[in-house]
């Protein structure tokens, strides 16, 4: 299971503005703690300043790979914001994202091919984001067929299958989970998704967020995007490793709750 | 999903106290604080004294039902100390428990048909306990053929898949989910499982404990048996029914969380 931790978001605030003010204490910091948590990669996103947003990327790259040995989730709708990253990235990174739209795939996977990385696919396309597990497969499908087409690795493709509130759809969480199972029945592709909108609009959403992270791994998940600062989550991807057999002797879960992991 | 209340049972030291001495309040209490936190059944199980077993029983049913307005599950291997309580038992119960061995099934089964009482049957017969689920599942078949032959209906039967530690065998909770599942495709019975083995041997057991108990949920479990009084256990069955869309608008979910159920 990998951890792609989600914290250097210029959605979020203080993030904002230090990447605004350059403050590379503040971010490497943020990457450190990712990376001592277990995070194995570090999701980069500075999208929110859309006419600083290539050079914003680029010294992200360089000031998050400067103080940790990890590869990056390179996160930009935009292809130049996209490049700028990679031509400095060192290790085999993760674009994020392509999705099923003719226009974006044409646009982005050049760059999966010129600089050999991953690549998240959300299972949207022009008709817009799908309710059912059937239409998340069947964008999921187009979507392998034109990235296996160029000669890319089904192995490099993590199928996003974009979660839904129960709060508003309660069948989301099941056609969800079916989806992971379903899209990775067609080829040796991989999952991984941000679990936190399943919750959206209820009370004590970490809850809710945990129980799902657990049946997602039991469904097949392969990535998620999280806060690997956030013990719960955290303890969630543990446990489950260790009920599903992937953590020999339990030792990693031994391990964690040894060091004081799981409390409080 | 169905909650059985496991608390009243002689191998607990104060309940093997209180049937000794005929405590009815201690008793009663215990009932009730299960009923309160939203047990269905309770379970009662007064099997450490053999000696007493029989009038034992008979006291605990009556004392039990004096006070809550629920089904017992009665739990003993002795058909004696069974038909004791179910003679006097308001409701339809549940025997626990039927096993594939033969001479179980002719001793018990004619109390489910004279009583037309549900009953526990645990996949395990005359050659052992049984590792994967396909074992667990041609258990499961010989029974529900011995008990529709004598007209009982499928769905009275609870089946138990029977949890080992995955400290021992990592791969029993994949076994143990999958014999869910394959069990319920046999015909409309059920299943039930006594969780807390799954983590036997490990630290901070009640994190395994309701992490399976999620993923079972998800994979099909009817009902559980557990101490409805550990919030952790019972927030799991909340949190995974309202993620399952089994729980409208997810009313119950909110309404436990302010009422403070998932609190601390």
């Amino acid at each position: 299971m990998l951890i792609i931790g989600e914290r250097i978001n210029t959605t979020r605030k203080p993030v904002q503005k230090a990447v605004e003010e350059k403050d590379a204490k503040f971010i490497q910091e943020e990457a450190r703690k990712q990376a001592d948590a277990g995070a194995n990669y570090i999701d980069v996103n500075c999208g929110t300043s859309v006419k600083n947003e290539i050079s914003d990327m680029k010294w992200l790259v360089e000031t998050v790979q400067a103080v940790v040995e990890l590869p990056l989730c390179i996160d930009s709708p935009n292809p130049e914001a996209l490049e700028a990253g990679l031509a400095i990235h060192k290790g085999k990174p993760i674009i994020n994202s392509i999705t099923g739209e003719q226009s974006r795939m044409e646009m982005i996977l050049p760059l999966v091919e010129k600089y050999k990385t991953s690549v998240v696919a959300l299972t949207m396309d022009e008709t817009g984001m799908p309710h059912t597990a059937a239409q998340r497969t069947d964008i999921a499908k187009k979507i392998i067929d034109a990235v296996v087409k160029r000669g890319i690795a089904e192995e490099d493709i993590y199928f996003d299958a974009l979660v839904r509130p129960i709060s508003t759809e309660p069948g989301q969480a099941i056609e969800f989970l079916e989806s992971l199972k379903s899209i990775k029945s067609l080829a040796k592709v991989k999952t991984i998704c941000g679990l936190s909108n399943i919750s959206f609009g209820l009370p004590k959403r970490a809850l809710i967020n945990a129980a799902f992270l657990t049946m997602a791994v039991y469904a097949g998940l392969d990535a998620a995007l999280i806060d690997p600062l956030d013990k719960r989550m955290l303890a969630a991807v543990k446990v489950s490793e260790a009920l599903l057999g992937r953590d020999e002797f339990c030792l990693n879960y031994i391990n964690a709750s040894r060091a004081g992991e799981f409390d409080g």
